[in-house]
């Protein structure tokens, strides 16, 4: 009844919001959540007043397709953004319809 | 200090909040977190304009109680529903008060 | 490319927001995350109608920074507030910037 899959969470300014969402459906990713954020880093993303100024993003997918969603931002944004990304391993119900490739 | 529990996240529609918190309470969790999100889905979970059309639900749990939420959640809304639900093993802070068995 | 870190989540009421962020400063986390959220606990975190009384605070630090979290809460905080903290391992995109001690 679960799968184990890797979820991808990514934090960014909202501005690159449906840059990452074609990203990840660029890797078929099966969806996503997106749930307003504050935040503060080492890169000018600034904590405000909860107007929910950067986007986390999250996605459940294979464990190659989390490594090619990695590759791709350190690509295209990692440079030149303040992204952060992370993996987490999790077990998912009925996940096996997460694990479309491309 | 650190308990291993069980971290349950469920992500739906919205209407369904209140009957997933009466869910999770009937396996004994001794709390939950609700957070507004947007997503999209293959099954008509749509991104909207930030309003927070969908409902993470997230509660700490034991590994027991883990398996019954999910099975529950696979017996009453799975097949109805565009709920997403899945499992992260984390170590809680003084955690043993979230192990209440039903 | 990718680096092992430990997440910290912290659960709490709002008014402690800013406690907890001099908090992780401290240990010299290299930033953080807040999502408004609402909840239930045994300890009268009660969920209200979406007006984000609490806050999530999330960090990436090292597994060592990370339980130098948990004792500093579990000192300050854990007897007198309703406060929620758990450690997630997670793979994280470039990692090693987090990694700063103090």
């Amino acid at each position: 009844m679960k799968t184990v899959l890797s979820k991808i969470t990514i934090i960014s300014e909202r501005l690159l919001k449906d840059d990452l969402i074609d990203l990840i459906k660029e890797v078929g990713a099966a969806g996503f959540t997106l749930t307003a954020v504050e935040g503060e880093g080492s890169r000018g993303v600034r904590a405000g007043d909860w107007e929910g100024r950067n986007v986390m993003i999250e996605t459940l997918v294979s464990e190659a397709n989390a490594d090619r969603i990695l590759v791709m931002l350190n690509e295209r944004f990692m440079e030149s953004y303040a992204v952060v990304a992370w993996v987490t391993e999790v077990a998912v119900l009925r996940g096996d319809k997460f694990l479309g490739e491309i």
